[in-house]
């Protein structure tokens, strides 16, 4: 059976390039991806990932009605998760939730290697609201935003290596997670710099896990509970003219 | 030095009627109401919820350029806090995490009398992601939609006072949040139902919780953390031309 | 109406001069204040919060019975809160308790800055008590005892600015508790310096939140739950005069 | 070497007849006991359980001044062990501590079966505060009191076996811990009542797991961590002329 | 690239016949399966869990050897899991721990529905391990052993739906793990006897969740820490002829 | 009565000599030691742990029929403990959990000083299992291996004595656990140098703890729950023909 994974990035910049993720693409399993109409174009705080979960939503109920098999969200805030599990039947997953998971699948403590520390707070809040606060050794940042990362990839990952050292060897996580979906590329640099000096850790890409779980989920027959997250009765809304209940 | 209290009631329809609350304005406490003109027409779920954030952003920052001194969101669904909260810098309060620190403070374990079985799920989420999920002895519905309940306070009154017999005897709550706004005026009755039989409980209405206790920390001079909650960069939106950002 | 809140402080020291709570006293909000006859001198150990009790325990029953509205114990040690709670049905609060549910509900993570090392076991130990044992950042302590901290306000007032800072950077406090009622006043000078390092954290005065959380439940109607705190039989005993069951 | 272990009844009543400990004593352990001068009657309340702390206290320090190895509170409200264990330095245990300890050592899953309904949201409280609140599977009542448990032994037995059963059937326990000293003696019938149905469960008599763990820590030359519970400095008091600082 | 997964049955019976998991054997996924040579025939005890991890780990290392990408242990006791990553760097998951894992990714609240009353403490004490306590709303039996299983199935299935009623309604599950992995093939009887009803809630099934999330980890690129699971240095062993060290 | 208890010594080596706990021996209480046929010569990994399980319960299985009193595991990885408390009715005690119990009696937050880095995270994970994670302030090793410790014993407690310091200043801990049965002797110097700092722990030494806790179990007749560790079925077995089944 061929399975069809939407990629939906939450802001109003272009769709990610998924040719990164090419090896992921088995002969059954086919990505596509595409960004908001409506939202932000940065993803820097809550207030910016609440922009982006109305036509997340909308993007997914698209999905599912094109056929499309699983849904996961380029954004370490998990943009909408929540409420398009309760639009849509077919699997949604968000990338820090699932890392979480993962990680404590893996390894007995993880750090998070984000952005800048001021997403530190959330990013510890949603730790405790997915249950897993107990298995976060840390959260720290490298402090350097999207921008920055983008156009000094070396610079980015000298830092994450710096900073998975402290993570590893003072806060004593046994897997990071690359806390930002632009880090992506970076994990076979900490890996190697790591392993040379011995250390050996688990390295979480979180957008690639995203997929593959969506991809298990699918092999599996499994999607989130319906009890859960329950389809909303779609009452009259106003100034949201691309979701029902316009 | 007088305070101004403002009540954001998350929906498109009116705004409420803050006639109820008239013995909680002291000479020097004001309250005015607003409705949301972009947005849902019902909270019953996630989804519908994450509807109301962005203009509930916007009123709270409409609000603080009028010269209001706090604000309360007029749902359990405690729609916008957190984002209104990094938005403005005067005290936002959700009824339903107000409701939990106030039960625990002056109880031991409280128990939710709520609306409809489905969205225990989301309370019961909310409990933990406030901390205070081994405060919460129980959960449980009435089974009355807002239009019953607002069609006949009698039943509504008739149900809750079983229900909540049942949170206390069964359950184990020494303290019932009646766990949404519209059951406004069903405190006095349960508590007098449950006292003539002995069961002297604390019941909380929520939203009179949270009017009182923004008044307290005006009075302290307290706001919430800017690090825990801070201000967003504003960068360009689409879609939100009431929001900064458009 | 007219409310009163009563201050107790337990030592058998004198009564606080309650001037600087003036602005806190609305048109409508009255304080006052007394000591103990029967007490310690100092609130040092567990020992000597629990020779408060009795006495705090018959203060607030003669409160109850003057008339008045709330009780506020003067004391981080929460000197007599449940043992008064059960004695009396007007709210009974304490500092620590008070301030701990504050921070939780305006910040992420709060860190207590105390005035000795000996303390901070106890204070740990009520944390988890109390159910916010994950809020808790950390607990550090200026070591200047009260004596030093009124003889030299300035100096206090130094090492708190010091202790705080490492609460936010190293700690990752966004909320700091002063953890000690005799260092009252310092929130202003402590705000002052960190927000002139961008440092925007929150100081909480827990004396302040204490009283004005009381107004609050004042104005709201509640009080603790009686089947969380139920009222003691008074049966006989020895060596208390003053209190009943005498 | 001799090992001698005081057993005070907080209480101005008569300190307990220690005969049906007779087994416990060994060749080389010795128990005597001691009741209050300065206290409560009854210990059915917080308030109750304060007013017994400070001659407790006295007591403690009387009998390690006596050469008295251990010291053993015979209440499970664990009458005054922090704070005597600040005015001493032999173990102080109390018997509701020690058999949670006791029964996480030894089971999954304990429940308490207490004297009367009243006082289950303290014991829950207190379980809390220990650390063991994920041990307990549920705390229930005979609803009988002291005096009629003292009176009619035969329906207090009558009632723990059928409580025991619910304890163990209904709420999961592996363990279920007589939650009142008064209750000692039941733990045969219950135990010999149960397993005749196939339950084999542990049942802890409070009172005797104390003793004998006191008897342990004293074998192994330990006691209560300095650091957790620091030697008060004994500052002036007022009232309590039985105490150091009067 | 062709992934090769090994199951491990690990009891001295017969290896699992793999033809139902047919469907989940991709192009470029393949299955393998073996039992053990030394171990126990029963795994109802964690005393017969423990004398299948020494065996689990001599065929892990084995697959390792043969270029095997992953194993999968096919008993819900997580057999050698722990003990077995140390030994290799290939994936090794238990269907429990993996089964909790996706549960709390896909809902709130799971119950597990196991064999017999007896394997709930050990079920109980895993999830506290694996940090899921929070997420386990209940764990109940249907009492029939494997044998009464493999010889009526149509009865477990009438049980197993008569139970997963009762987890749902009761205890507030919104997904519900078959605990047992003879219990396959009862997930859609299952499923569509609750959603004739209305009750839309998720069935997890644990091999096919472990072999899926397997084959996700390979498409990643992930395994366990081996700072979690640091291997052995294999010093000398007794008994063990099979393993390394002997 | 006479009270014999059996230490099991999980590995092929020679069993402990027992002259040093020789003081531990009262009139009444009788030590014996027993090393293993079948398993591992060294406990450095869960592995190698797991191979000492099949014999530590025969063992344990034999010293029940000898009339044994109860049995003591000597190494802190608890080697067996629930797999031969199922096969044996006396109680069966392991160091580590029997320290962490009595530390959160004693103390409030306690710190292990293990042998090497690479057992910390089984240690913490244990540690969770048990119940005690927010009762440990941290786990850190003075890097010497059991070898090292052996031949250089001024070394061991030079090394433990600067750990021990930095658990307290550093990390908190008023209770510190020497985190391998092979540190037997050093709680003395270490208490020594800390206490002529001004540094009041308490330091537990885990073999002494679990063999006089085993002592007290027996003095007030207790033993592990039957219905949270029920005795297996014993159904065939391969491979083990020390074991029932064979």
């Amino acid at each position: 059976m061929n399975k069809h994974i939407r990629v939906i990035h939450p802001t109003i910049g272009a769709a990610r390039d998924l040719g990164e993720f090419h090896d992921l693409e088995r002969s059954d399993l086919q990505l596509s991806s595409v960004g908001l109409d409506v939202g932000p174009s940065e993803l820097a705080s809550q207030f910016e990932v609440a922009l982006g979960v109305p036509d997340t939503c909308a993007k997914a109920m698209a999905a599912e009605k094109e056929g499309v098999h699983a849904i996961v969200i380029d954004c370490m805030g998990d943009v909408g998760v929540a409420e398009a599990r309760e639009c849509v039947s077919i699997p949604v997953l968000g990338p820090y939730e699932t890392s979480l998971n993962i990680a404590s699948l893996l390894g007995h403590k993880c750090s998070v290697a984000t952005m800048v520390d001021a997403v530190i707070p959330v990013m510890s809040s949603f730790a405790r609201k997915y249950g897993f606060e107990h298995n976060v050794a840390s959260i720290r940042a490298i402090n350097m935003d999207v921008a920055s990362m983008v156009e000094n990839p070396a610079k980015r990952d000298k830092r994450l290596i710096e900073l998975s050292r402290q993570l590893v060897v003072e806060d004593g996580a046994d897997t990071i997670i690359l806390g930002c979906t632009e880090m992506l590329g970076a994990e076979v640099p900490v890996n190697d710099a790591l392993s040379a000096e011995g250390i050996y850790v688990l390295i979480i890409q979180p957008l690639t896990v995203a997929i593959t779980v969506a991809g298990a989920l699918l092999d599996a027959g499994l999607t989130h509970s319906k009890k859960a997250f329950p389809t909303p009765g779609f009452a009259p809304t106003s100034g949201y003219d691309f979701l029902p209940g316009a």
